[in-house]
């Protein structure tokens, strides 16, 4: 058994080789520069995980862990075009660097190399794993489109807001799990609790990331508290607190929405505090970890083996607030 | 043995078909949008055509040939937001119509796709199939980039341009002729004369694509003559021209392409003419159908299997001029 930062370190060693070929070098220098920025490779490590929880590491994980993650960077890659991103980790964008041409271009080949490691699996999972993957794979589109249609949307509810967040980022983890499970030879039961622990681990962790963007501490936290309320960005808090709201407070979001006062953080954390946002959202955070832990209790292993898995589910969703 | 014509009405028919979930509704509209603008299904068609070649059509080769289609109509939606082209065929591209970040999305989404219909194919020629699919794929992504580069590039060389050629549009002919020929049985020697049949038919189609947007008779072609030339655009003639032309001949060429003056069209396709480029390229397309009907005659099955080949060979190159 391999704790969280072992198969982290062990997957980060793998994944620095060559996964392009040289030429043309104007499309695939943008495609190493973006892997070369790194990333804490969560989804991998968890494909690895789901594996070893049920024996030791089937040499074709390293495989579907590194399709996983190409994947990951192929939507980074996409949706930084989407988003229009200067920066990302603090490091220029693909399409801020190379163009939004070479961008879309990179992010399209990075997807297809995805399936030549796919395709490298032993015949006894490949169909399966492909069937998990492009469903995956669609979901995560189909995530991102909610999310570019809830940017028009005034009225966004807080159960569509949720299916968005579980296509667009649970699932994969979610998925990563199971891939593994997969080809760890799991049963459909145990790859189900473990999807489920994947897919509500993930939605945990969403509720967290904006909590944390809100109600942080900005030396702990180390981003730039209150930009998702600059940005005007739908979240868990923002969604909730429109739906509780009293009219004046509804009337003052919303205003405060259309405008870029310089108090317009203060203001709305004032609102969303006097709302129980902050409770509300924590308790939220709270019921979708239990959901996720009661499927990991579920699954039929010895409970010694879920040790690196609670250890991840804390690493992503116990941190300080 | 099936026609070209009966083949191509055949997979029209099946391809009519719901070949994505409905919701979110913003995204697979574009989706179902771009396919109903139909095109002339050339490289299912070939797919089939390469398995008909070996034996009756394994029901595969349509699940195949489905695939090719969307991964052709995928780099299509692309391109076009690359190209930044208001119109295809007379319609909205879409980009203009849903947006470029949905166009993107949808683009995406039409490639993962694309891979769910070869995860229904046999075991037996999964992996083989997969492959190759993947490896077009990637090409055809680097022929496009060499495409965005040569657009800023001054010297093209003709070795570059085809081998730029090849890689956009050569070898998805060549690579749909395989894939069904693998789908067939066909031994390896079979199989790699197969791809390079159709590599050399579409660097021929590609010539004579060039070589009609400027000598074309505009009755007949249907296009709008002169095309290329009002956009400076890298084709087969513009750089044979810069190589052949005398000092003056290319100091005008290079002062045209600088300008829109009213007779430019005219003006270049006197210098074209001067330097023989008309009869250059009609020879060169010549000599690339010659190579492929060459790899046709090579391939050892009997010679009445490969008459509708011929027939697409014929409908794809010999139009009129």
């Amino acid at each position: 058994m391999h704790s969280f930062e072992e198969l982290a370190l062990e997957f980060k060693k793998k994944f620095e080789t060559k996964h392009f070929p040289t030429i043309p070098e104007s499309l695939y220098a943008s495609c190493d520069y973006f892997l070369a920025q790194g990333g804490k490779r969560v989804r991998p490590v968890m494909c690895l995980m789901g594996n070893e929880l049920f024996d030791t590491i089937n040499p074709d994980a390293w495989h579907v862990a590194t399709a996983i993650e190409l994947f990951h960077n192929f939507t980074l890659i996409h949706d930084d075009i989407m988003d229009a991103a200067p920066l990302r980790r603090g490091r220029q964008t693909v399409h801020t660097k190379y163009g939004d041409n070479t961008a879309l271009l990179a992010g399209d080949v990075m997807l297809i190399v995805a399936y030549d490691y796919l395709n490298k699996i032993n015949n006894n999972y490949l169909r399966r794993v492909l069937s998990l993957f492009n469903k995956t794979a669609r979901e995560v589109c189909e995530g991102q489109q909610m999310d570019l249609d809830f940017e028009k949307k005034e009225n966004v509810v807080l159960d569509e807001y949720i299916r968005m967040i579980e296509l667009k980022t649970s699932v994969l983890l979610a998925a990563s799990l199971q891939m593994g499970a997969i080809l760890g030879g799991a049963g459909e039961g145990n790859r189900q609790h473990l999807y489920e622990f994947g897919k509500n681990l993930g939605i945990a962790f969403q509720v967290q990331d904006d909590y944390l963007d809100a109600f942080g501490n900005p030396e702990k936290f180390g981003k730039d508290v209150g930009g998702d309320i600059r940005q005007n960005k739908k979240t868990f808090l923002l969604i909730h607190a429109l739906q509780v709201a009293n009219d004046d407070q509804k009337k003052e979001l919303l205003q405060l929405m259309q405008n870029n006062y310089e108090n317009k953080v203060e203001r709305v954390l004032n609102i969303f505090k006097a709302c129980n946002i902050d409770e509300w959202a924590w308790a939220l955070k709270q019921q979708y970890m239990d959901k996720a832990f009661h499927h990991l209790e579920e699954t039929a292993v010895v409970s010694s083996r879920k040790k690196p898995l609670m250890e991840l589910a804390n690493f992503l969703v116990q941190r300080e607030h």
